[in-house]
């Protein structure tokens, strides 16, 4: 089938069905949540009775959206018409969710990543930048006028899935959506600022400190930084606080391999890795972690003298591999 | 004349022009070059001659747009057909510039801010996100194919004057043009990357050094940050590496008014005022200073003790009369 057509299928789906569970992956991000809650409100408007659930609570951040409190940790006992997972780079995404999901006697797979399909009806679009942009797709299959509070819902899962409109997958078509989403309610700036720009004091202060941290290595191509468990203390963050903060270190000019220890107990080290280039997976892999190519991370012992100086020579090694075979 | 008359007007005494002279403002942004540099590339693709000028050098952030280097300091001293004043909020914003402007036997002026007209020929709209958007209407008029090289231009100076399509004139238009320009060549990843995640070394650590200084009073109302000189040195930052710095602090959780007091020779502070809806231009005059209601400054004499207590004090008063008043 088309894609579109798969769309379409599952619009038919949802217009048969009179009880819809509809669920997104764990550790869910702005794409899970958008999604999520903006097909709860398109399916609502249609009349139907619809469950939302995922398998962790949604971040403080998304709270604002339309619906966030009607999510649940679990669906009902009982059995739906239909099933739809947003977002879920497999089943198993799901976590303790996957069970009833796949209870379901018709189950649809909507995603926009490149992974495994699961289900009976399958809308995968790697060209989608963002999964709310396919539930866009099937709200107009289904006919009826978005709300703006589903628009708002699906324009935060874009905005924050393209980074802000700064990843790769800010195409034509996913600003032409944003575009549409405005036009239709959503409003980017009171999006952007609940996003954003509500970050605790906290959280300012532990990114003051990570960033104070700095040492670059390799002229600059390495970039190694720290929180410890004082900083955490010091600063009064939570560990969530620590989003963003090895992103703003891959970004210092000329940077190839970042890396943020996190001290999360003792003598003990979260350590996240960024790259833009040299794959470090490998390098995570070395100390039994794993993750993508450009993002990964393994979790370390020792003091952070000691840990930093492992990282660092791997890192260093890492780039001596990559500036050969280059 | 309606707008699009307006445009349409210029396109004609464009089309009429040999030599054309095209200039921005003063400190100029990510709107004043992209808007120039846009506008260069297609007036040279219709043949004509075009000599770019800003009052100030480009920021490097914007080195990459095609054509950079070929904006001057001053235009020749001989006269060209038409002038034609880009993001120009009156004429004094020209500096240096504005008599060889002025000078011309036809002047225009394309301005998307609602203030001071000046030129034979206007052609303003507070409706347009950013110049660059008039600049694209002006080449519509024109005909002829946007190439990628003036398509990166244009998308980069309505990303930069979106705030990252995060501002209040992040309109549906907005986001449509982009994903015209997008479609006509602009690498939204590619471009943002260059803008906004190339910072050097030392701006990171100078951010951390001024993250790390916040103190918050009224309750998280008031927030304040400063940068020593030694913290300049011992980042080894650029006063430019400041930029941004304040809306960090603005963007803090429940922070209502926000002050950075940079020390710029010894004992001499630069306070930059930031506010969500508090009149800080009226703090700023308490201390000799002006701006913008949301967005003020003035600059302090006294150790940093002094100056942080007389901005906390003047702030906590201001909260209070916004108290009173609302």
């Amino acid at each position: 089938m088309t894609q579109s057509a798969e769309a379409a299928a599952i619009a038919r789906a949802i217009a048969a069905a009179k009880v819809i569970y509809v669920a997104s992956h764990e550790n869910p991000d702005g794409d899970a949540v958008g999604s999520l809650l903006g097909l709860r409100l398109v399916l609502a408007s249609l009349g139907k009775t619809v469950h939302v659930a995922l398998p962790h609570p949604v971040p403080a951040r998304y709270a604002f959206l339309e619906g966030s409190a009607s999510i649940r940790w679990d669906f009902p006992s009982s059995v739906p018409d239909l099933a739809i997972a947003l977002d879920c780079d497999g089943p198993e995404r799901l976590a303790h969710l996957r069970q009833a999901i796949e209870a379901a006697p018709l189950v649809a797979d909507v995603d926009h990543h490149a992974g495994q399909a699961f289900g009976d009806l399958r809308y995968l679009d790697p060209t989608a930048p963002a999964s709310v942009a396919q539930v866009y797709v099937i709200a107009g299959e289904l006919g009826g006028i978005l709300s703006p509070a589903a628009a708002t819902c699906l324009y935060c899962g874009l905005m924050t899935d393209t980074g802000g409109f700064r990843f790769t997958n800010t195409t034509a078509a996913a600003l032409h959506l944003a575009g549409q989403l405005v036009a239709a309610g959503a409003d980017p700036a009171e999006i952007a600022r609940r996003v954003f720009a509500e970050r605790p004091l906290g959280a300012a202060l532990l990114e003051g400190r990570a960033l104070s941290s700095l040492r670059s290595v390799s002229d600059g191509r390495v970039l190694l930084g720290s929180i410890t468990r004082e900083d955490f203390q010091a600063s009064g963050a939570e560990p969530e606080d620590t989003e963003g903060i090895i992103d703003a270190f891959r970004d210092v000019r000329g940077v190839e391999i970042a890396a943020l220890l996190k001290e999360t107990e003792p003598d003990v080290w979260q350590v996240s890795l960024r790259a833009r280039d040299v794959d470090v997976r490998a390098l995570a892999a070395q100390f039994g972690g794993g993750g993508h190519r450009l993002a990964a991370g393994c979790t370390m012992r020792g003091d952070l003298e000691q840990v930093a100086a492992s990282v660092r020579k791997a890192a260093q090694q890492a780039l001596r591999e990559a500036d050969a075979s280059a």
